[in-house]
């Protein structure tokens, strides 16, 4: 996996470019457009919160008509177009008919995504206005989609994007990812998504066979993130594959889904890594659990503890908190059969303090930038990695400083 | 239901005090002492954490054994005494035996409680040591309770009571309560207890009639409060009835039920009002939900909702954080059927903005040290009354800072 854009990662058959449409009160650019020279096939996932933006319901009904091809992806920051009604079906279907126009394509094959503020209509008008003049400068370098990658920023503080390339019969496969997400980050994506996220790739695949794909990359990765625990309304990861390769990636191929995890994986812990306020990346170890399922549980009820996330805040190494958490988490658990190590450092052993531990030791080590808890339950052979953040006074001033 | 202390509200049967063994680093009172005059009839309701702390395990066993009879609650604060293997009940054991010598009882007879840090063993002996004189200084007036209420407290700013007294067939029974909670605080009692929670009654009632009335109680007072999420490990609600009125209370004793259930709402309040770096106390009241159960769960998603919190801290009125809490809470919702109003201000009406939504007014409503969010889901009957807090720098202040 490369870190890096070049131009020959970007996977071929897609154009890219954004634009100041007028929604981000910075001013910055927050629109932007990816269109396939033809229609991609598409794969996508949506956050299982009841309540769900506009563009989803949009999307959803899209990619049924069309059985899954997409020619327009269009993505506006700064308004979620959420809890909004009828406004907001209707903003989102305006958007869908004006690509539509501009591309040569079907509405349906346009497939809108909102992220912002919630509860305030979308202003279509503004993103229809800017249409023309996006349509006229899209290109397809690597430029282009780090312009896409910078568009859909809402309160993220870096662009957030992943690559891989590999090789079928000395034929070259590229995928490119972009995505968005700081807070309001606990993807639970259907099948299982907080963020907006988007894969591209030049594979050819056809659109089951690429859902199958996404639903197992996106267990592995964006479901086993969370910032603040609030799932979002907006959650979408979409993949998209051009077939500009030329080659065909049948159902069983290992090199593509482990591209697809990595790629996911690595813009997964990037959210994270720029979660709002985030001190510490925290990298949570599960083992022993009764199934992956109850690992996951127990990670999260960890990851979702108050008391947990701002004692890393201080890098205190108070494991109580985490044995509290472990207790009310609903997975099965031996209070006196758990065993916790920050790093290498044991802490906890069968649910008591550990001989071996020394708190300035503990809390030196709680202290780095990135750390990794290990908690083994001795139940039996379930696991997960699971990736989160501490609780900082700087999330709360992020998320509470209101000026009237 | 009164509120100040007087000798006059302080049930009969029992003497007070409290001493400090030097388990709080403030160097505060931390060792209490209850004691009644014969067994009295005990009701108690203990976290559902599974991992709960020693002297809980001790409750447990001990009011098994005697059936429900209680003559000595042994109090400290400033340790848990949660996870802490055998040392922890060995603790726990060794405070019982020694207050069954100095008071004449079975060490089954004594109940012991601990609040503080997890998993560093009880100083059993520091309570030991100071027993004697304790046992010497017990009295029965007001200020003898007061010690109670005070040497039980934690992060708590201030101390919890609350008293009612009735009048059955014109002679007098007397209730007084006594609680600690600030932080950890998401009480799951069973039949249902994050704090400490001491009542006390010279009515006359049965321990199986006893533990009737407080599950009812317990179900809509402390069951109905969360600070943090976080469900304790030594959550503890006891309730002990000395028969000294002389008042037997049968089991369907509609001014008994209503006493105690105004004590202990009135200690949940306090609990939360109380709450870890608390800016705003709100009250949420849920309508229209398929069923109570529901409508707590609705509560609960948005009481715990670390952006919903965060926007209160800044009097945010951004309500499709709420929104977005409903839809992930799991409660049936239709997300076009949500009405929401900040006390009488309506905010939002069929999942969208309410047409009267007035910013500056909603801001300035939620900058109330109290306020009330109404929320109406319109698919049932269900409802109910919870309270929860803010999200501060406050409390991540509390909570993160630490020094070695």
């Amino acid at each position: 996996m490369m870190s890096e854009i070049s131009h020959f990662v970007i996977p071929r058959g897609f154009r890219f470019g954004a634009i100041k449409a007028g929604l981000k009160a910075s001013g910055r650019t927050d629109f932007a457009l990816i269109v396939a020279d033809e229609p991609a096939c598409a794969a996508a996932a949506f956050t299982a919160n009841k309540v769900s933006a506009a563009p989803l319901a949009v999307d959803k009904e899209n990619l049924k008509a069309t059985g899954g091809r997409v020619r327009v992806v269009a993505i506006n920051a700064g308004n979620a177009n959420c809890a909004a009604g009828q406004a907001g079906l209707d903003a989102a279907r305006a958007t869908c008919t004006a690509a539509a126009e501009i591309f040569g394509c079907s509405p349906q094959e346009v497939f809108p995504s909102s992220t912002g503020i919630i509860g305030v209509p979308l202003p279509a008008e503004k993103l229809i206005a800017v249409m023309p003049e996006l349509a006229s400068r899209l290109g397809s370098a690597s430029d282009h989609f780090q312009q896409v990658a910078l568009a859909i920023l809402t309160t993220d503080t870096v662009e957030k994007t992943a690559f891989a390339r590999f090789e079928v019969d000395g034929r070259e496969v590229r995928m490119a990812a972009t995505c968005k997400g700081s807070g309001m980050i606990h993807p639970q994506l259907v099948p299982h998504a907080t963020m907006l996220v988007y894969i591209l790739t030049d594979a050819e695949i056809e659109p089951q066979t690429l859902q199958s794909y996404l639903n197992g990359a996106i267990e592995l990765s964006f479901n086993r993130i969370s910032v603040d625990g609030d799932t979002s309304t907006n959650d979408t990861v979409l993949l998209l594959a051009s077939g500009a390769s030329g080659v065909t990636i049948g159902a069983e191929n290992e090199e593509f889904r482990q591209a697809l995890t990595q790629v996911c994986t690595s813009l997964a812990k990037q959210v994270v890594g720029d979660g709002e306020g985030i001190g510490h990346l925290v990298e949570l170890r599960i083992d022993g659990a009764v199934s992956d399922a109850d690992a996951v549980k127990a990670a999260k009820a960890i990851a979702h503890s108050m008391l947990v996330k701002t004692a890393w805040a201080g890098a205190d190494p108070n494991w109580g908190r985490l044995v509290a958490a472990l207790g009310y988490s609903g997975a099965q658990i031996d209070p006196e059969r758990i065993d916790i190590s920050f790093g290498e450092l044991p802490v906890c052993r069968n649910g008591g303090r550990a001989e071996e531990f020394d708190e300035e030791k503990a809390h030196a080590y709680l202290k780095q930038e990135k750390f990794s808890i290990a908690i083994q339950l001795n139940q039996g052979k379930g696991s997960c990695v699971f990736w989160t953040t501490d609780l900082t006074t700087e999330y709360v001033h992020i998320n509470a400083d209101y000026s009237t």
